[in-house]
């Protein structure tokens, strides 16, 4: 297919998301997506660049790699950009201190900041912490500031488990958004920062480089804001509606992570 | 004061908030206003017509009557303008079967409703209840609707319990709504439909009526789009700023329904 030689032309790296493309969680960790594990592992033996760009802020960066390599994965701490220590860096620059409105699997992550007299709120995606009662306690701390700073880690809307569809830290944030009348930061995908993070870890230009996701509008519409390509796999999260969202059209849709890889090898700089 | 004979000449009709302005709810049922019990008692026997229009939806209106009752209110149900009972009217006139994300204490209010294989999602404020699994339920439910219907009573910010703001039913519809990417259709204040059914009620046109409120939004705005005047009291979750919102401004703002009613006796219907 002469198409997909035009389209993916000149590519040198290749950004991965993961959960949704590499694999489900759910149950006992989750399970690899068919064909996922052999189509990393091609593409770190051929010449393209390859790096790891994820939202998921339920687990620490080490617990997360430690899970997918039981799985099978090809993947060390190093390889994957993460909003977790992202936003350790950004706390640390303009001396805030948080209140964290998170999952415990991640809470080792934040272990050397200062969390006293929180004067900002820190959420992620905090699956069942996310009750009545702790999302209260963030809403007031932030009604009591002055100047209300609320940082979430991505803003997904929702992602797959194996068990089904599952509300995203997104949903969370919009509700606090509302409740006190305040815009939240964001770090992690869509964020042009950390793409822009992502890429200069990998070392190619934009232009060299495609995303591939699960998600139209946090994956491939933020990639492409960018200027990177992107493609979307029909895995994880993928509902048919995304081949015709009103605003993001991905540069490619494939059936799964090993076909991308297929077209990859088979076109990509060439 | 000259000025007060001006905005309130010719009002003939009062419709009064409920929570924030009579009482304020919290451990053991909560605790009235000060000076509310005997405002109430006085507007009553005055010459000018009486209804409450509230978004109370944690409590049946029989619930709530008996509670202010016991706080020493003079209050029927039939004077009760409460989301529930018009949302109910909504399910049967459109032969929607809802799945209900409420608090247990509103529920009896649905008793006589179709609630299988639902075809739509009924939301409230849910207080504890707003679990992060009752949530994702709801939004399991939207998702696999075709043509997903969400409807809410009230999408309130925040109201005031005695020991602090709580989060409102609106950050929880704000989250479904995001994530579902579908826009819920709110059945209470600010809605006009609801305040034309209290005015019609009461039986007065809206320009001969006011409305006492503490939400700025919801029961300020609301009201005036309706072509009604309106007093916003320093109650409730009344807030400092609200007297400088930028896209709403009250007739007036006053201490308390003490003081609105004070006001309203001495200058109303000349």
């Amino acid at each position: 297919m002469a198409v997909w030689g035009e389209r993916l032309a000149g590519v040198r790296g290749v950004l991965l998301d993961i959960s949704g493309v590499l694999y489900d969680s759910g149950e006992g960790g989750g399970v690899p997506i068919a064909g996922s594990v052999d189509a990393v592992a091609r593409l770190k033996r051929s010449q393209l660049k390859v790096r790891f760009c994820t939202n998921e802020s339920q687990k620490s960066r080490g617990e997360l790699v430690a899970l997918l390599r039981r799985l099978g994965f090809d993947i060390s701490e190093e390889e994957v950009t993460a909003p977790a220590p992202a936003t350790c860096q950004i706390l640390k620059e303009r001396g805030l201190r948080p209140h964290l409105l998170i999952h415990d699997g991640v809470r080792s992550e934040f272990d050397q900041i200062d969390k006293s007299s929180p004067n900002c709120v820190v959420m992620a995606d905090a699956g069942e912490s996310f009750s009545y009662q702790n999302m209260n306690k963030a809403f007031q701390i932030l009604m009591e500031l002055e100047n209300p700073v609320l940082i979430s880690l991505g803003k997904g809307r929702y992602y797959k488990e194996t068990s089904g569809l599952m509300l995203d830290v997104g949903a969370y944030v919009k509700a606090l958004e509302y409740a006190c009348g305040i815009e939240a930061e964001v770090v992690g995908k869509p964020s042009p920062e950390f793409f822009k993070s992502a890429l200069q870890a990998l070392g190619v230009e934009a232009h060299q480089a495609i995303m591939i996701g699960d998600d139209i509008v946090g994956d491939i519409g933020g990639a492409q804001r960018c200027g990177m390509r992107a493609l979307q796999v029909r895995t994880g999260k993928f509902r048919p509606s995304d081949e015709h969202h009103p605003e993001v059209k991905a540069d490619g849709y494939v059936d799964n992570l090993a076909e991308a890889v297929d077209l990859l090898l088979q076109h990509a700089d060439k």
